[in-house]
């Protein structure tokens, strides 16, 4: 399996786990988080599937397509670790979906990523809160199943408990 | 259609036109061009599918995962628009495929683009080789059909006349 494959294989396997996502949501207040926002291509995507839904995206600078890049209320720039600690004022209240595509293709990058990042998101994940992380995560979840025909990916569908 | 449809829409494409391209060139010498690198995505891919056809990658910096990094003599590091001009010494031959993947998001930039490659490539692809594009080429090339089940992309698979 090449690269290329790999990557379509992911991408779709992503998307069937955001539309889960949403199902799984869709009677839960609450807003979502994106980390990080990247190209921007899964912010649109959640834009279009959560309409209504207020999105905070997280990033270290911006990287994303002009047409993808969220207003500055919603936008949330510095280091994810020191952000997602510090951004509890401009938030109102805690996220039903939580979205994580923070892994860099470094094994070892990963682990470190994945230390910072648990704690944080568990303290955001409020029980019941849905989590779709592109790697694993430390801490109290459950994992959810993959809804049919989804492709095998790293991600894990998770809910907080 | 978000971002994250379109990008899995568009790899599928490339990955259809990609296998076309390697049944086209499977009885003809010659060597493949991959213009630009990027993250070796598609490198990996043609490597696979073209086993023992050399390869040559250019762009302008490594931005490539560490294992689709393609060998010195095989990476043609610096501006497309002068590597190519001037890396003739070093290329045993004329390309039997030419794989472009210069697109930038930006209507602006991909216009700039296709000013300065189009002439570029007219001199690299002689008359029967193939070229798949992500953008409008000028020149005389034939477009060629698109494989069955392709979905629509901004590609072009190309014969050059």
């Amino acid at each position: 399996m090449s690269r290329l494959d790999f990557m379509i294989s992911r991408l779709t396997a992503q998307r069937g786990l955001l539309a889960e996502a949403a199902r799984l949501i869709a009677d839960a207040p609450g807003c979502v988080f994106e980390l990080g926002l990247g190209s921007g291509r899964t912010f649109d995507h959640l834009r279009q599937i959560m309409p209504g839904r207020e999105i905070f995206a997280f990033d270290r600078s911006i990287s994303a397509h002009p047409k993808c890049i969220p207003d500055g209320d919603h936008l949330i720039l510095g280091e994810i670790r020191e952000t997602l600690k510090f951004c509890a004022p401009r938030i109102p209240g805690k996220p039903a979906f939580i979205h994580i595509d923070l892994g860099s293709g470094d094994p070892t990058q990963d682990l470190i990523t994945r230390a910072w990042l648990s704690p944080l998101i568990r303290e955001w994940a409020e029980p019941g809160a849905i989590v779709l992380a592109d790697r694993p995560l430390d801490g109290a979840f459950q994992e959810l199943p993959r809804p049919p025909g989804c492709p095998k990916s790293g991600h894990m569908l998770l809910r907080a408990e």
